[in-house]
């Protein structure tokens, strides 16, 4: 039987899921864990190796040729290490190590959740046949990836494209980060969510206060509401046209929580980017909403496996 | 006789430049005219050509490959054609073709004077031996160019690394191009100049209102003068952060008029470099003084019209 399939894992703060993914994209065998974020790392790791072990328990286990991670980050894929902001027990963790051990020591790719993403949509998504895209999650936080002349480009350490961490008002309010102004501060959901109640929105009777909600009032024309979505919409119009001067891309794809609110928040990008994506190789720049869903870490982590000029990772120790 | 040789064309605003470059970056010959920046294009050409004859005419003309050229922006690679803001007579003007028409139609490669630039110090510079690099031009404007993955990346148009229009204050100053708060609005040196001029500086009895004298005012420490130049350096921290943040470099190299202020730049960059680039995979960022000079137009030329990776333009036309 020839090896065809990549096994898959998305390594975040609340969820460790994984799967078996062939040459289509489509998962054959899932399994999923919560990430016990507040344990030690060790724990951690066990949960990641139920996951595999369900996985490896399959029938199709020995069609796969490599595996793919796509993890929270910061990750360091030159180490094979992670360190997940949300999974404090993991500190520089070997991931890739660990799982080798456990892989039969096939090949893995290791990149951050952000890249996957965007490998995930170029392969199977909005970004399909693009050369040059830039594929952002806008949720909690706010990640991305690139696609540069055809292929990713996770960068040396597999976080390029973090577009939430730019600073797009060098003057504006400090992000966790430690820097100021940056576009996950301005249009992260929580932010969305915050900038609405400071501003005098108030949830409805169920007490919601999510960006979900600010969105159901800002479709209801609640000005407040309204407002709060352009400015974050405005924080990434600024975010993608800086991208796009930067390395010419074609194409923003846009998924996660916060691009479920539709047209409330893409109506009000699309006329910011007008305003930023001003030089002439950036105007026609197309924005769309992602495609590959919940599932997109999963694809991209496969993805990832099946890049050949990404390295490998196959440490001696 | 082998053909060892590159021509390169720098063509800016005020000055075509010509040179005949070898394959360690020596200039052997050089020809200039000022640019008729007023006059319609096809004055502007007659000057072009006019350096293209005196390059012909020397006895190394036949050892010459291939002919790089670096425009003022925007350029179209692509298209083969240039619309350089200061040159109104050319608006898409089919430079390649005409180039190619007067240099024996050899092959031409054109990239806009910030990509030309970046090449220069990948292949002479201070980025020389950088795998992932950002090379900007701080001046009357503000532009810049990428090295990414060993490779200079021009993008599609021959215009990416532009950081000098990237919004780094969303709600900032109007910027020429139409957005707010670009880089260039706020750290090119006619900027420097006129920020210190609107908070009270003067200049000295000779009435220079240059940045090279805030510069020297800010030497003999004039509070003005010294904000003025840390708020210019604060704009290119968090533009070069961003840029490490989307695509991971690990050296920024800084030339230009503006550069030239040494310290009083640099300094204040690297304090604020500190404060904006703040994710583990971008803080040891090394920023530099480019290394390349007056030249660097002319020798990135060169070391474009010697890229594998880039399509050498060969129109049927």
């Amino acid at each position: 039987m020839h090896t065809d399939l990549s096994a898959a894992l998305d390594i975040g703060g609340t969820k460790i899921a994984g799967a078996l993914v062939d040459g289509h994209g489509r998962l054959l065998l899932r399994a999923a864990r919560p990430t016990p974020a507040g344990e030690d790392g060790t724990t951690v790791m066990r949960a990641v190796a139920e996951v595999l072990g369900e996985l490896a328990a399959g029938p199709d286990w020995s069609r796969v040729a490599a595996v793919g991670i796509g993890s929270a980050g910061p990750v360091d894929a030159k180490a094979g290490t992670v360190s997940p902001v949300n999974i404090p027990g993991w500190r520089d963790f070997p991931l890739v190590r660990e799982v080798r051990s456990l892989a039969g020591r096939r090949p893995v790719v290791l990149v951050g959740d952000g890249v996957a993403m965007a490998a995930a949509e170029h392969w199977q998504g909005a970004a399909r046949g693009r050369a040059n895209a830039l594929c952002m999650v806008v949720s909690t936080g706010v990640g991305g990836g690139l696609v540069l002349n055809g292929r990713l480009h996770p960068g040396p350490t597999g976080n390029a494209g973090h577009i939430g961490h730019i600073s797009v008002d060098l003057d504006g309010d400090v992000c966790p980060c430690g820097a100021r102004g940056c576009v996950e501060r301005i249009a992260s959901g929580p932010n969305i969510a915050r900038r609405a109640l400071a501003d005098g929105w108030r949830p409805g009777p169920d007490g919601d206060t999510s960006a979900a909600a600010v969105a159901a009032a800002a479709r209801a024309h609640d000005p407040v509401a309204v407002r709060s979505f352009a400015r974050a919409a405005q924080a990434l119009a600024a975010g993608i046209a800086a991208t796009a001067a930067l390395v010419e891309i074609e194409i923003a794809v846009i998924g996660g929580g916060v691009a479920g609110a539709g047209d409330i928040l893409f109506t009000p990008l699309r006329r910011a980017l007008r305003e930023y994506a001003t030089l002439s190789y950036v105007r026609d720049l197309t924005v769309l909403p992602a495609r590959t869903g919940t599932d997109a870490g999963l694809i991209g982590a496969a993805a990832a496996a099946q890049q050949t000029h990404l390295p490998t990772f196959a440490p001696t120790a």
